[in-house]
């Protein structure tokens, strides 16, 4: 059965609720690359699928970068000149500007403003500020809580520590027949943001426990880590691990209700971006197919060129095209459970294609064989020729031992479902005759 | 002399209602898959071109297939309460579901209906049924001529017989320099219906009378058989022939006045399919080259993945796409003799390029040669440049003996006549020599 | 530094009149395909660059053609009744049909007329014809002046000579680092036309004056010829120097105020084409691409089958499209300043690629190079990021070796510019390492 057909066996609403849920319960996390917000984070996704936490001590080489001291916050906020807090990190952990260094004092307006950051656009929102590799501290908050501000004093405080620690992340690997790995990776680093970061987050983490324990072609990997500086610290880590990637996924902005982005691995044709694209056209909303740019998500390190791996990048609104990108708008108003579970789905089917994508021959190649006596050259209860009896002439005109399924369900237009569906009823029926792959895959020597 | 320039020596509007003629002859028959309609359409068509006759006896396995019992018919109807035939296969054949088993007895409206056929929605057209695989009976009639059926007893008879015998085909086989073929073929099996299969038998049988005799590059075999089965029956008895194959078409439905449609090969860019894109973007009529897929004519027979020859189909408007498609209204007016010749003339244009599309070098091919001292500069009767010049100087320039003419047509979109015509003339003037083919194609050791 | 930056050091506007000056000064002289006018016309812009010319004997073979007689004239009119000149070669060189043999008489209207070529749709200006190769006499006048004579006898004459004596045509040749070529041709044999002749003159000229005494990577080749003839000769007395051209440039049309047309070598995807392409998409101007066709320029006889080379033709209006082609409005007025100094401009861009088109190597290909501590990542006085930093980032994750510069602006839609910028940077910075193209290019043993 394919996978889809068994995540269909769930009420969809059912899904959207439990993934917009389990956001829920981690927006309000003060993430960052290092720090507690991360492990508490990774914590809560481990209460639901196996992981393996890796600690990478501050200073670590990783390439061309080296793991930063870690990033602790307990308390931040302004004081006005009546000692009440007029910007307060426990309202929202936005408020301060991410990787602050400690900071303490009383300042004028004037001195306090070069540490202020806003949205003069969006009065009403707070933005997401970082400062990785830079010490500073900083706050930021609504345009017009900055206009209010009387010309004063001001007490700051940010209780942060940057000191030596680790970089936190974490894997689940589900073991399948080959060795050969589909990669989903999504950043885990991102404060009170829904969007962009528990969307793929959540996704990411309930296409786990779907995959859990099945029989699965492929062996798959999860990454739950901190953005850029994660996945080039992963990569630096698992060099040999990243050249049995043989397809992979990005996935981040996947929440909101705008049309689906898939990007395409720097590759352009690998099977992943024809899945992708092959999934989009038939999933029932708009979809729109991106060429590879070397800017966005950790797509960015998957395909730099020293590795180049046929890694995509799914999302709905694309990152830096939204208003509310990287501000306090993107909150769980802005994700919605009907387009997380469609997400989710759209997922399961780009794996259903990795899982099953394989080629056949057809074993009476001369001239059609005659659907008619075996009852196959009839839809089940239609009057003409549905897809079901396309699909079957394009599998046995197109199964020649060189065309894959996908390959098939591209130059028919029917979607890969179909397809699929169509050959094994051929097989079932004895009419057409798996290609072994052992060549292409990489096989388990022995299974546990 | 071009095959194409020979043609347009006899006025279009003879060939077109000789073609007509022909066709009102065999309109009458009642074919099928086997028996004596076809026999005697075969017989007719033998009046006018070589035939070799093959009957394959009933129980033959051919691939997938077998071929099934030989179907007769002498009469058939259904007869009212008064005696009189409300139904009458002798009014039309089509009112017999094609391949009905014997049947006699007198039956209720109510029980009879069960085995009529109509068309609600074209309620005074008969429709066209058959049941060749399944045994069963029935009638076919307007859906007015049911409505006006009283609720009463009838009498029904179908006087036919479905015993072992043969399935028959014919061939036309023109021998020219080469053992390699092109293959035309088109279905003999519908009874009287005009586009969907007189139009091809026609134009096909008038196309192998037009090229008897003649000087070919190329060896013709023309197949006149029953769709699908027959297609099969003559793949599994020539196999060896097959393999001969380099081009073939598909004729059917080229008789009435919708637009060409060429469907492509299953290779998609083969030399046919090349061929006849060319000669229908130049043919002064609307034109469209669909994509090959495994539904319509026995084209799907030929590209089946075992063979995969390179086979095209030509046609005006596309089966089942035509409210007259397989009803009676598919009849002789339905059909017209402008259509008809120019239909063959398509045909003839496009054996044109096959027949002459070679590869040629340019004697002088460093810089251009001097054409003004040859008297080619100018066209004839002309001011400035016309296309013959046009063709001139493409032809000299891609004649660097990787270039076909159909390749420097497609690429100059000079028609290929044009193009055919530059590298003659050049030629003759010893400024173009051909590229010998030899190797391309096999040559009959000796000629009869 | 960059050609193209070395060019902006300049006034645009400076060297748009200079080149129009250069224009105004060639105008004057009654060019041909051979004579006093083309020598005197190389001598002018020999005064600028350094030439080499060359004489070639009449009667020389030339392939498929003859070195011609050479053609000089001193005078030429048709007199009126009244002894008046009513058409004056003194007043325009236009008016005597250019390669006239010497002709003296007195003959009546209706005798004259037959040598009279006029452009009845545009019946103020003159047309330009010639009859290079069939030995005639005429002139050439306005329409209106041609209803203007009255029914009389006229004095005709035309005192030029048509004798054994020499084809001229000069080379100007700069030597860079390679034995390979850039060729740059323009032909030389137009009289008074300044569109179609002296743009691509001026514009070739100045362009060597420009490049003179440069560091270049290229040896270049300025040829300045009679059209056809010309080419065709330079051709066959150096065939293995036409072995060594790369790239090529035909510079005709390009000083009125049309839109840029390249038009592609007969490769089609030659570097010179897609080096054109991309310069002219990011040149501020709308411009056009045409496919290879054998009419034209003397890219005819570069791109003719035995050379092949990869020379394509930049134009601004085409030719023969635009109504002042090859008459007398093709003058000093319909080629200007600036558009003289813009196509100057694209030309110094074009050569820009090919100098610098190279592969490079990112030093750090294994993830993203950490660009914020090198303080690359942000641009120099911007918010955002800008283009630079796009380019940056291309030129990184395209950089593996395979990937030329051109094809990271193509890919990146980024203009090549700012990425051969970006590449120079990230060398600097020790990022990027050049890949040697020892094996592409051939360089000089030893430079003087």
């Amino acid at each position: 059965m394919s996978l889809l057909t068994e995540l269909n066996r769930t009420d969809p609403a059912r899904i959207g609720q439990a993934l917009h849920r389990f956001a829920s319960q981690l927006f309000p996390i003060c993430r960052s690359i290092t720090g507690a917000g991360i492990r508490q984070t990774l914590a809560l996704i481990g209460d639901r699928i196996p992981l393996q936490i890796s600690e990478v001590p501050t200073g670590t080489s990783v390439f061309d970068w080296t793991v930063p001291k870690e990033w602790n916050i307990r308390d931040a906020y302004i004081k006005g000149p009546d000692g009440k807090r007029v910007v307060d990190f426990q309202q929202s952990n936005l408020h301060v500007l991410n990787y602050s260094i400690p900071a303490r004092g009383t300042m004028p307006l004037s001195e306090l403003k070069a540490h202020l950051f806003t949205i003069p656009e969006n009065p009403d929102w707070i933005p997401y500020r970082t400062s990785y590799y830079k010490e500073a501290w900083g706050f930021c908050l609504s345009h017009n809580q900055m206009l209010a501000l009387e010309d004063s004093d001001y007490e700051v405080c940010i209780d942060s520590s940057l000191e030596d620690g680790h970089l936190t992340y974490a894997e689940c690997y589900l073991r399948g027949h080959s060795t050969d790995e589909v990669l989903i990776s999504c950043h885990a680093c991102h404060p009170s943001l829904a969007n962009d970061n528990l969307s793929g987050l959540t996704v990411a983490a309930f296409l786990a426990q779907f995959l859990g324990g099945r029989d699965l072609r492929y062996s798959y990997r999860f990454l739950f880590i901190p953005g850029t500086i994660g996945a080039i610290t992963w990569l630096a880590r698992n060099r040999e691990t990243a050249g049995r990637i043989r397809h992979g996924l990005v996935l981040t902005c996947i929440g909101d209700n705008g049309r689906f982005h898939y990007k395409k691995s720097r590759r352009g044709n690998a099977e992943i971006d024809r899945a992708a694209a092959n999934v989009l056209r038939h999933c029932g909303e708009p979809a729109e197919i991106l060429e590879f740019s070397p800017f966005g998500y950790d797509e960015r390190q998957y395909c730099s060129p020293g590795f180049n791996l046929s890694v995509g990048c799914l999302m709905r609104s694309v990152w830096g095209s939204f208003p509310e990108y990287h501000t306090s708008a993107d909150d769980l108003d802005f994700i919605r459970p009907r387009q997380l579970a469609a997400s989710l789905r759209v997922c399961v089917g780009v794996l259903d294609v990795l899982e099953d994508n394989r080629r056949y021959r057809n074993l009476s190649p001369y001239g059609e064989p005659q659907l008619g006596r075996r009852n196959l050259y009839r839809s089940p209860g239609r009057d003409g020729n549905g897809i079901e009896i396309t699909a079957r002439l394009w599998v046995l005109n197109l199964s020649d031992g060189e065309h894959s399924l996908l390959d098939i369900a591209e130059r028919s237009g029917v979607p890969y479902a179909a397809i699929r569906d169509a050959a094994q009823l051929l097989c079932e029926n004895g009419m057409l005759a798996i290609v072994p792959d052992d060549a292409a895959l990489k096989t388990l020597p022995e299974r546990p």
